[in-house]
């Protein structure tokens, strides 16, 4: 039986190094990699994972319950997936996809004894599977919250962002800003929780500055920001800004409002928040953006299960993460009213 | 030691259709399943893949080496990752995300014992991955190629891509096309296939329609989209048409050909190849794009990868699958020459 103790004797390097390697868990320069990796190969050497998963009862596997994201994946969601993924693997943990629709996949996850813990993202006010999670006293953390804010999660902050946003609009001149934001199929108390949050955030900021609100929603597509386009000449047509937390409605709702003789920034500014900077340059005008902090909550939100799973204090943590403002050229000054 | 026969007898189903929600594999009655779930919290039963995986050798575990995606997530690289998620999971596979930079997390594959087998996406024509998982006898599946065709694959055709592109514009009188690819930091060879495969069929096509050929390699942003705008009114001005293969420098491309006082489509039809349409409906005016099979071709890679591990006949598979063409706004007549 080879050990790892005979891989580094043959390579000539520790036993750290040659478990930084198998592990992936540290950078190992290339020379020495390659050295290790040919007494890994000369020697035949073999972890078996499962035997030592058998014996800690310890799997290092983590699940991700994400929603559907075959049909229309989404530039900031994906970022999440991407940056968790590699925050795992940092840490020595692999993460595993978790295609979630509703309940489905939820008993195969509790009652598999695969993974040591789960990440949730597209969390929703009242979400089952944290309910299922708790009673299955699986460890978790959210990327996102349910209406129960005393469990782990990371998260946009929400209000700090719509404020940043009206301050941005503001300095312009804007008085009258309205807020697109998403219809989800969800039943109700079961949109995510995202939704809720940013409405409330953009009407305690209208009311604290004595303005009248005007909130539309419409579903996440080039058809829905179309459909805001005309709500907002209709129903809002006093607004000279828009803060549209929706975005794949954003190209729609730009065009859709120069199909009805509305220029933008001309007539109607637009920040576009909780999305990318990337996203927002592929517009005409290119979009200011709040970009959000995916990268940094998908890392966050791993490291805040592992911490659980590895017994590390204050592991319940609660971090809100505004988005930031990167400007492009769909913001200028209010039209005179 | 509770076992699925007494989850079955209790909740008054078969044991098959116990194994369907555990596994996941197949849609039960949400009646049915609350009762089985019922059942299984009731008796406190809990599978133990990991000592099943032990017993057997095998953990249903499949490992998606993916590029770095963190940086710039591409639309379609998206879409094939969650339909193989998703392929997986209906035949009671996991899929693990493993973010493999050069040849760094190999190792960590090859000898952890973690994964009954690999799909690989972002095949490069001579892929050091490929390598090592043929020496390591680990069980894969490509989605794309490396030269060796014999290895099992699913890949986009690009040479139908390619052919219908050009049949699309020759019925709006082009002749002249140029071909816009895209530039990597691969060393050379190591580029992803694709690359290579896209601009051969372009050589192929035009050599056999007795065009000129005009081909631009850029960098896969908004930036490298102007630099194509500009190399195109530059270096091939008789070019009427261009077909892109290179997601990231649409937007760029557009917006840039519209900064030098070059319509589209007026003075330039465009056809970005290898792309989703929702994407192209962000653009102004809306691509004409050729949507890549992405779903399909994430789904037909696990099945190629799982065949192979069930010992299915036939199980090395060589698959192609076109582009379709979804018209856009950025087709016209050419211009007089």
């Amino acid at each position: 039986m080879v050990t790892m103790r005979d891989v580094a004797e043959r390579a000539n390097v520790s036993i750290a190094t040659v478990s930084f390697v198998l592990n992936g868990t540290k950078r190992v320069a290339p020379e020495t990699r390659t050295r290790i990796e040919a007494a890994i190969e000369e020697l035949g050497y073999r972890r078996n994972v499962v035997a030592r998963a058998l014996a800690s009862s310890r799997t290092r596997i983590l699940a991700l319950l994400h929603p559907d994201l075959e049909a229309r994946p989404n530039a900031t969601v994906i970022q999440f997936v991407m940056s968790a993924a590699h925050g795992a693997r940092e840490r020595g943990y692999d993460l595993v996809l978790w295609p979630v629709n509703g309940d489905e996949q939820m008993s195969h996850l509790l009652a598999g004894g695969l993974v040591d813990g789960a990440l949730l993202m597209e969390v929703q006010i009242h979400d089952p599977r944290v309910d299922r999670l708790i009673a299955s006293r699986l460890p978790f953390a959210l990327i996102g919250r349910t209406e129960d804010e005393d469990l782990p999660f990371v998260d946009i902050d929400f209000v700090t962002t719509i404020d940043q946003a009206l301050a941005h609009l503001r300095s312009y001149g804007h008085r009258r800003v309205a807020l697109v934001t998403q219809r989800t199929k969800a039943p109700s108390g079961h949109e995510p929780g995202r939704i809720m949050r940013v409405e409330s955030a953009y009407r305690d900021a209208m009311a604290a500055l004595g303005e009248p609100p005007a909130v539309i929603t419409v579903a996440g597509t080039s058809a829905g920001g179309r459909e805001a386009a005309r709500a907002l000449a209709e129903d809002a047509p006093e607004a000279t800004a828009v803060i549209l937390v929706n975005e794949g409605a954003s190209a729609g709702l730009v065009k859709g409002s120069r199909e009805l003789g509305r220029s933008v920034p001309g007539d109607l500014s637009v920040i576009s928040a909780s999305t990318t900077a990337e996203l927002g340059e592929m517009i005409e005008p290119s979009l200011t953006v709040m970009a959000a902090p995916a990268p940094q909550l998908g890392r966050l939100g791993v490291n805040a299960l592992i911490d659980q799973l590895e017994g590390v204090q204050d592991a319940l943590p609660h971090i809100l993460i505004p988005c930031t403002l990167v400007p492009g050229q769909s913001v200028g000054p209010a039209r005179p009213s």
